[in-house]
């Protein structure tokens, strides 16, 4: 065992982030002169050919051999018996350190911006596509089935999430599971969704009124939408997230519809489809300041029991001097 | 904080085995004399409605008022961070257990049983389906759709994992991402694949030719099917897991082809598609025994790296005398 310390990194997305290469089991150790992929004989080859940093062979002695005393690992992604395992295994020193990795994957580079936007492109087609299909009778699964065959002959690897498809008072519920109801002459949708492109994540929601809505779901989204526009309106480096969860919920106060409002504004988004940080007036992130090259979903929500809810979810990029919207806005 | 102790439970999977009620957050306490299950707002209605033990408000002083002194948590599905937390927030003595409430559930009931064959049959059906409408020129990706819109409109939630659909020199690699590869006129076909229904996962492959095969091929599956019907002719209770395997390497063995078999036998499935035991002469479970009513994938491969390879794998029940296989023989 050598002296001096290394991070020690073994989710497979933070990986992938770090090298290139997709794989379900490696380890990257991260040292103050050098970096190393190590998998075994099944990811080799393919390492070789595509890491951005040096690939040798996981060799459970080599490794201890060649290991620094003190060894920073991910507490969030290292389960408690994991960490027994590897004290047990490689002695040393283990040290949890709070989302390294996951830290670094918060703000995006261009390479990364532009997958994104891929990504988010081929999601604004399935919508248009699903929109276009949709018709009295249809129940929310077949809807999801069309959206999904779409996106999937189109480039998608798959969702980024299972999709909430939700017709009627089925959209009161923020986390509904797509189900059977059939679309009626009269009803509010809900349509959330996300593909992954290239390995990356794209998210957005929007609902609608098929036939006429009544007054007090027409207020509601149109509640929703205001209160989106004006979190969105103070997106840009420097601002707090309290501060746009706290611009949505003001224009939901003033419309006495507050208390409809029962999630975060929206997270962090990129290799996963919900990554750091959480916007929120409450929580752990309310005082984190965005950032040039952060990408996050906006999407405030109201949600009326037994009548139905809205949500409008938008992803964007914070730039220089204020944000990029990933979707047309009309 | 009162005296005694505690398993703390947090895992979802887990908590719908405990309780039958789907969430994606809450906690689920169990003392000698009770157990309850705490949720949020969002899950209150549903878990009075579904749960098999009683339900109770996810809040955190009155939890941590009727916390006894010494907690268990289960150290496999507990981050290190969250173990942090947890002591932080709550105190007490936190202490790690291996996997309670997974290895409760490597045992299955009737009820489960049943719920496996329902996934399978399911899954069975879909097989019969998609061979049926493969041919020439069709890719890789188009048969996976075919599969995927078939089972997602006859009753599973989806599929277990990502299909590998795999055709010609592609099925050399076991762990293939099912890709754009076009049917040829005498290729070989590998299909793993699994379906979720009621919650409960299946998983088969099935690798077979199209046209006439190699004569080394042909020697691979035949060897490969030989070898998964040795393992099988041995499950019953009391055998030990490294004799399954023991088993089907001396039929690949024979054959000089034991050198191209590189994963284990095969896994527990249920709520989740990997759950142990973990099928294999190596490894911390060669000396776990087969139980009445465990249920395991027995899955040998033989991979011919630029040639190609098979796998045959079905999901049998471990019954009184012997075991029952979900899936027809033919």
């Amino acid at each position: 065992m050598m002296k001096g310390k290394a991070l020690w990194v073994e989710n497979p997305v933070d990986i992938f982030y770090l090298t290139g290469v997709q794989l379900s089991s490696g380890i990257v150790l991260v040292t103050k002169s050098s970096s190393r992929l190590f998998v075994d004989g099944r990811y080799t080859e393919a390492a070789k050919k595509t890491s951005s940093i040096s690939v040798a062979n996981r060799d459970p002695v080599m490794i201890k051999k060649n290991l620094p005393k003190t060894l920073y690992f991910d507490q969030n992604t290292i389960s408690y018996g994991r960490y027994l395992d590897l004290s047990k295994s490689y002695g040393g020193k283990w040290m949890p350190v709070d989302s390294p990795i996951a830290n670094l994957r918060m703000v995006k580079d261009a390479g990364e911006i532009k997958a994104m936007k891929k990504s988010s492109k081929l999601l604004w087609e399935g919508f248009q596509f699903l929109t276009k299909k949709l018709k009295r009778g249809m129940t929310e699964w077949e809807a999801m089935l069309l959206l999904e065959a779409y996106v999937k002959a189109n480039g998608a690897s798959g969702f980024s999430f299972d999709p909430i498809i939700a017709f009627g008072p089925n959209t009161a519920m923020p986390h509904y599971h797509t189900g059977h109801a059939k679309l009626k002459a009269s009803d509010i949708v809900l349509v959330d969704a996300g593909v992954v492109v290239d390995g990356y994540c794209s998210d957005m929601t929007r609902t609608f009124f098929v036939g006429t809505p009544s007054t007090k779901l027409a207020l509601v989204l149109q509640t929703t939408i205001a209160a989106q526009k004006a979190a969105l309106s103070h997106c840009k480096p420097g601002v707090k997230l309290k501060d746009l969860d706290l611009a949505a919920r003001a224009v939901m106060k003033k419309a006495g519809l507050e208390e409809y409002f029962v999630h975060s504004l929206g997270h962090g988004i990129g290799l996963e489809v919900h990554e750091g940080p959480r916007l929120s007036s409450k929580g752990v992130d309310k005082h984190v300041k965005l950032l040039e090259g952060m990408i996050v979903t906006v999407e405030p929500g109201l949600y009326v029991p037994g009548l139905g809810g809205a949500r409008w979810e938008d992803t964007i990029v914070i730039t220089s001097k204020g944000y990029q919207n990933f979707y047309p806005q009309k």
